[in-house]
Parts: structure tokens; sequence; C-alpha cells
């Protein structure tokens, strides 16, 4: 068992200060007790979705009260997003599959998360 | 309360079958019942990821059961992803804001989902 939080939003504009910024976010998430992963992707239309996953909500609630990360926030909101949306989910189910022929077709079944 | 599933894909190279394909299956999924909402974002590196939101569990088991997308699943395996993950998750708490002046600052507050 653990956490995902959906972090959905949309920039106003490009600025290579956000990218810095974003960056500077994820490496010190990743420092962070209970970080256990990040994903992200932007197109170059329409919002950009970031996960990331922790393991517990205590985890979450301290890194969302980051110093750091609190003025990151603040800056978001100032600067560069129109919107965003921020999800905490708790993940019940994964399943995962790669063409990698090394890697053993575990077919269609869904993995309970422990 | 209502889920989410985490959709996380690496494409093998870009083929207009695939988008096509997954614009087909987001008009399919929109009629499902219990079908909430979907976001998707795909930069020009790294993976894309796709969250759908719906009802409750069992509307997503309908989905993933449902013929067509059955079919889609398959040809997302023989031809266009390298891999993808999927992860059921349930949201327990969501935050929005928005730059919108006519929007009230909702501040910092976590909103429970119901």
């Amino acid at each position: 068992m653990y956490y995902a939080v959906i972090f959905t939003s949309d920039l106003r504009g490009s600025d290579p200060e956000y990218a810095e910024m974003a960056q500077r976010m994820l490496a010190l998430a990743s420092d962070r007790p209970g970080f256990l992963g990040f994903e992200t992707a932007r197109g170059k239309d329409g919002p950009g979705i970031s996960v990331s996953y922790w393991r517990d909500l205590s985890a979450i609630a301290a890194w969302r009260r980051d110093s750091e990360h609190s003025v990151a926030q603040r800056l978001g909101r100032e600067k560069w997003y129109s919107w965003y949306r921020v999800r905490v989910a708790r993940v019940e189910r994964e399943y995962e599959w790669t063409s990698d022929a090394a890697a053993p077709d575990t077919g269609n079944a869904w993995q309970s998360v422990r």
C-alpha cells in the first residue's frame, strides 16, 4: 500500500525559471523520507501531469509543509500556473507490462499492492 | 470518493494509428457508466501519463473487460508500447487552485472527497 499525489496543472507560458524550479523540487522531494518515485509528462498543448509516490500520508504532509517547497508553491501561484489540481490517492492495485522478452509475461492479472 | 486509473506508458515510436486508437478509446470510455473524466499528457521524451477517473471499481472492471478495449490493449502490446504500468488508486483528498480572479481563493486547505 502506498499513495500517489496526482498534480495536474496548466502553465501561463514557458519560463526557464519554472523548469529549473521543477528540477529543484524533484531533487528535494527525492531526498525526503517516504518518497518512492516520480513520473511527469507535459505536451506542447494541454495540461501537464506529475505523479509522485509516497509511503504514507504523513510523508506527503511533511513534504507539503517543507519550507522551500512552500516558497515554490507560492511562486507557482504568482508566476507560473493558470490552474492546478492536486489529488491524493491510495494505490490499491497495479499491473505492469513490458515488451522486454527477458521479462516474464505476467499476463493480464492485477497485482494487489501490499 | 472516486477512483483514478493512472496509466503510464512509453511508446516504441510514433504511429498515427496509435493516436487514432487513443482517441477512439477515450470516446468509448466517456460513454461508459461511471466515467468521470480524463487527463492526458505526453512530452517529446519520456513516458506519457493518462489518468482516467471513475465512480467505483466495478466501472473500472467493466471498462477493462470491454471487448473493443480488449482488442486495443492487445494491439498496444503488439505494436505500440515498450512498457506500461496501470495503477488503480482511490482518491481521498483533492485541492484545486485557479488564477481566475473570479474564483474564490480557497487558500491552502484540503478538500475531503465525499
